[in-house]
């Protein structure tokens, strides 16, 4: 079969920063879910796939370091906005990079808003072939707390849907942080 | 990369019969798993995948064609035994077909029982890369009644799960049927 833009597979892959304090990075799951893409589906046919990385901000996702931040300006939010900007391009950035490495097409994008929510919205509006997650691998006692974003997506997008489960050895001190 | 036996990415594909009465085949919601995994995931890429096809039989799932005849005796269970084995192999014969035709390898085997809990027992088992099932797409309405193999699999199978859902133009005229 040829690879001709018609037959390239189109593989959302949503992906988030990491939680834990102090590592301002994509989080463990959401490179779980990209590499088990890349090792699993992608392999040696490069040229068969299109990754498309979507990055769902949450408006209030900010933590504790811009919790001591003080807003007193319109200049402020401003400042606070451009830097969850720089920091949504830092975290496409890794995976882009990597598949401009490989050899694997891509597209990345920032939308802001809830997770499960955006998900939903966009692959109704891109048509992916498949929707790629990664999971934090919860309990039902942890998932009653928090929800999970990959949970609702199985229901709810309008696509073929594969969950990733983070490796329990790559667990970190509290289940919850990824 | 190379496609060394350890880099093939092992796909497990359940399939089951179709329920409509005159139809003696695979179900839509498998036969479209199938076409998905050939046409998304596969591709070109033959060599780098090898497909599992399970398929389960229901001990009582022979239905109304059975159910005229009479078991008057051990010779006619041993003959109702063949016929299902005869069933399943037809079914599994469809697809180990098309996978030589198009040059991937594959395995298929039968086991009895109920089947989500035997695609769990066989991906605890077998450990493939990931678990393709179709389904009908029922709405909840019509799930409270029939149950879903794949929900339950989406849960508890312990390797990635993708449900692939019947198309809305192939659904027959009871949409419970397959």
């Amino acid at each position: 079969m040829a690879t001709s833009e018609a037959s390239v597979t189109r593989i959302m892959v949503a992906v988030n920063e990491s939680t834990i304090k102090g590592y301002p990075h994509a989080s463990i799951s959401s490179k779980g879910a990209f590499e088990w893409t890349l090792q699993k589906i992608v392999m040696s046919n490069t040229s068969g796939f299109k990754l498309l990385f979507l990055h769902v901000q949450v408006p209030d996702e900010d933590g504790f370091d811009d919790m001591d931040s003080i807003y007193a300006s319109p200049e402020d939010f401003k400042s606070l906005k451009s830097r969850d900007r720089a920091r949504g391009l830092h975290l496409l950035e890794f995976f882009v990079t990597r598949c401009h490495e490989i050899g694997v097409a891509c597209e990345a994008w920032i939308k802001k808003g809830d997770p499960k929510e955006v998900i939903c919205h966009e692959v109704r509006r891109i048509q992916p072939d498949l929707l790629v997650l990664g999971s934090r691998g919860l309990g039902p006692f942890q998932r009653v707390f928090v929800g999970t974003v990959s949970e609702f997506c199985v229901k709810h997008a309008e696509c073929p849907v594969v969950t990733i489960k983070r490796r329990s050895d790559e667990t970190p001190q509290d289940p919850v942080d990824d």
